[in-house]
């Protein structure tokens, strides 16, 4: 519902803006609009644009508006602020969105202000920030509500009322033991509810749902919390002593960002890149990606000129060969992008792995066949040369079959050695077909014709 | 934590299948795995292994398993259950997950069902049916916990204790008018248990949030969802009566489809595929993409047949000739990519189109004049020719700019025109940038050679 509200309102923005309202935007930011939906505004402005709206929003609100931007921006932000104006923010933000966005300073700037922060603070945001930002210890919050388990429910309910208010997304209260606090089990919020007065904890509570280990990866969180639908679940250290929660708020931007990964690496984009990056950025990330891939060109390209008598003496061999290298590229690709996604969702493991290479390559034998007859039909028509037919027909039967395989094994092999299929797979098989292509076209040429 | 346990859960079960332990596999399947990770263990098996372990799998479990598999394989499972089995699974299920999964039979079958289902239940699934599985209808489920707004807390507690458990996922009760049922607001479950009992409904509702129109698309739900950290969400009808409401599991699931539909759809792969599909059915999926993408091969060959007569002049243009249309691909690719993930997010709008047209142009000309410098020389140092060093420049400059440029107005054409940007696009930028990139250097070589 507020779609259509902020699409109007950038619009709106942006001719105050030019007008220089700023009293008008001044109030819109701070009264109207509720922090993400600012979030959003500034997230899609251009860095002028964006400045200016930034110095136009109310320090107190300066925080709930950082915590829903991405990385890159709050780290540009951030980058503008003083330290003391980055110590306010803890005032209004929960501490693992605090530490979040501490961690987008500069190690020395971050270290610096946590000596000045006081101790209870710091001791808190200090043991969120003891976890590397991408695990269960890195993504939960330290807010729980905690009982024994030899209470009874009234007292419970009791004890509960006693506080002014309980943290959002508590869906459930955890049971710790006495001594060691150790986590024991849940009492969802919906069976308190409806359970006899007299009945104690013990006796009504879950504990079925294991906890997760402060080490384990975000990714695997987030599996965790698809599958089981859960809304918030308990953090234990390796004693099993509860630390804190993660709840499904955060969960669900590591699985938006689980999945525009694979999209954004396979163009060599950032996951969080900002879509309004200034051009000097902006070239600077696109020139490298660039780079790498001209590497890939320039092989192609020395494979060509191997050939270059053979083109010499038959030039449709020049017109046809993209042909070839494309039709390998595109099979090879679809079947790098299957099982790049099958990957990110835990599909793939050595017990199916060989039948998906069987099955890529009778597809690529398959569709091989197809299309080597529609090409060698189109090159026999337009050449007029039945032998410049049967070399692309074996020219593309070769290539269909080598990416259709190369795009199942190449991310199997790069993600066994630790490096992100999603990053590397593309460049890694457009060389391959490209590679493949050229030579088995014109190789097969320079053999007939020669 | 049940990652690596399914890991070799899966190999087990293969080994079980190779020595025919059916008996095994039957209580692992039914007893000791839960329901989601039964699916998953589906989903990650080829076909023939796949329909020996859903006969393994107890009546009583089936719908809660089908639950949790994708649209693709739902379909296929369904398509050799009989109809009388398709209807137990009705017992054993949601009513929005039951209504689902008869989305996937073909609609004579499912009017069929419908037909036999007992009046109360056909009602209610006939209701969400109503929607299409894509808007806030087809999401939402009808087990909403709903109070007046003139009661105290106390009586709310006493009603609840009545009931023998509460839908999960229930994080707030709603609130709705005594006559007509309409939507008034939402108490949440943490906001009861801290509230004086003598306190009414009226007094501590919350009514700032507006409830979903039964009518909202999914991507907006979830782009809700996301925003303001729900759990779960009213959905009204267009007079504000109260239909269901909306749970951040069913949420997370669009999520999860909604950011890899970007990913495949630019691979020319269904949001769903199953990643284990036969090879005939894979075949003919993956045939069509490579048809679709032969044609742009072939306006590329043609373009380059216009030029023959050059090319027969200087070899050394198709050795070459590859690097200028790869370099405008690359660029264009990742400026689509990133248009198309900043659409998902509906970040990009008319307002700021422009600005990101403007950075993209610059972009292709910094970009552009850099590359264009490295390729030049390493052709002139390669061919020992000046001329071809100027020509390559140039068409490397054109190419990177309008391949920057097309990136960024491809996609907001096609989205206009209501065509999905990440299933076009990418073939159509391949095009553009391919008959640019020949057209533009064997053009210039043509001029200076001809």
């Amino acid at each position: 519902m507020n779609q259509l509200a902020s699409e109007s309102e950038l619009h709106k923005l942006n001719q105050a803006l030019d007008t220089g309202a700023f009293q008008q935007i001044r109030f819109t930011l701070n009264n109207t609009l509720q922090s993400v939906e600012v979030a959003q505004l500034l997230e899609k402005s251009p860095p002028k644009e964006r400045k200016v709206l930034w110095k136009l929003i109310h320090r107190d609100n300066e925080g709930a508006v950082l915590q829903h931007l991405s990385d890159e921006i709050q780290a540009d932000i951030l980058s503008r602020m003083d330290n003391s104006r980055v110590l306010a923010l803890a005032d209004s933000l929960d501490t693992d969105d605090f530490a979040d966005i501490l961690q987008q300073l500069p190690d020395t700037v971050m270290h610096e202000l946590l000596k000045v922060m006081d101790q209870q603070n710091r001791e808190r945001v200090e043991q969120v920030l003891s976890f590397p930002e991408d695990t269960a210890g890195g993504l939960m919050n330290t807010d729980t509500v905690t009982i024994r388990p030899d209470i009874t429910v009234e007292t419970v309910l009791r004890y509960i009322r006693r506080h002014d208010e309980i943290p959002e997304m508590t869906d459930s209260l955890f049971v710790i033991s006495r001594r060691k606090e150790l986590y024991i089990g849940i009492l969802p919020l919906t069976k308190l509810l409806v359970t006899d007065p007299d009945i104690t904890v013990r006796e009504i509570m879950v504990t079925e749902i294991e906890p997760i280990p402060a080490t384990m990866t975000d990714h695997e969180v987030a599996l965790l919390f698809e599958q089981h639908d859960l809304v918030s679940a308990p953090v234990v250290d390796d004693d099993g002593k509860l630390l804190g929660r993660i709840t499904i708020d955060d969960v669900v931007d590591v699985i938006r960002e689980d999945a525009d990964h694979s999209l954004m690496s396979m163009a060599g984009l950032d996951d969080d890149e900002d879509t309004f990056a200034p051009v000097w950025k902006t070239s600077k990330r696109r020139a490298i990606w660039l780079g790498i891939n001209l590497i890939t060109a320039f092989i192609a390209s020395a494979v060509i000129g191997i050939f270059q008598g053979t083109i010499d003496k038959v030039v449709a061999l020049a017109v046809l060969m993209p042909i070839v290298a494309s039709m390998g590229g595109i099979a090879g690709s679809q079947t790098l992008t299957l099982v790049i996604r099958a990957q990110a969702l835990d599909q793939v493991e050595k017990a199916n792995a060989a039948w998906l290479i069987r099955r890529e390559l009778a597809v690529g034998i398959l569709n091989g066949i197809l299309w080597a007859i529609v090409v060698a039909g189109v090159a026999v028509a337009w050449f007029g040369d039945y032998t410049i037919g049967l070399i692309i027909a074996m020219a593309i039967i070769i290539n269909l079959i080598v990416g259709t395989c190369s795009g199942t094994i190449l991310p199997l092999i790069l993600k066994a050695r630790g490096v992100d299929p999603a990053l590397a797979g593309g460049v890694l098989l457009t060389t391959v077909t490209d590679v493949v292509g050229f030579l088995a076209f014109l190789g097969l040429a320079t053999y007939f014709y020669g």
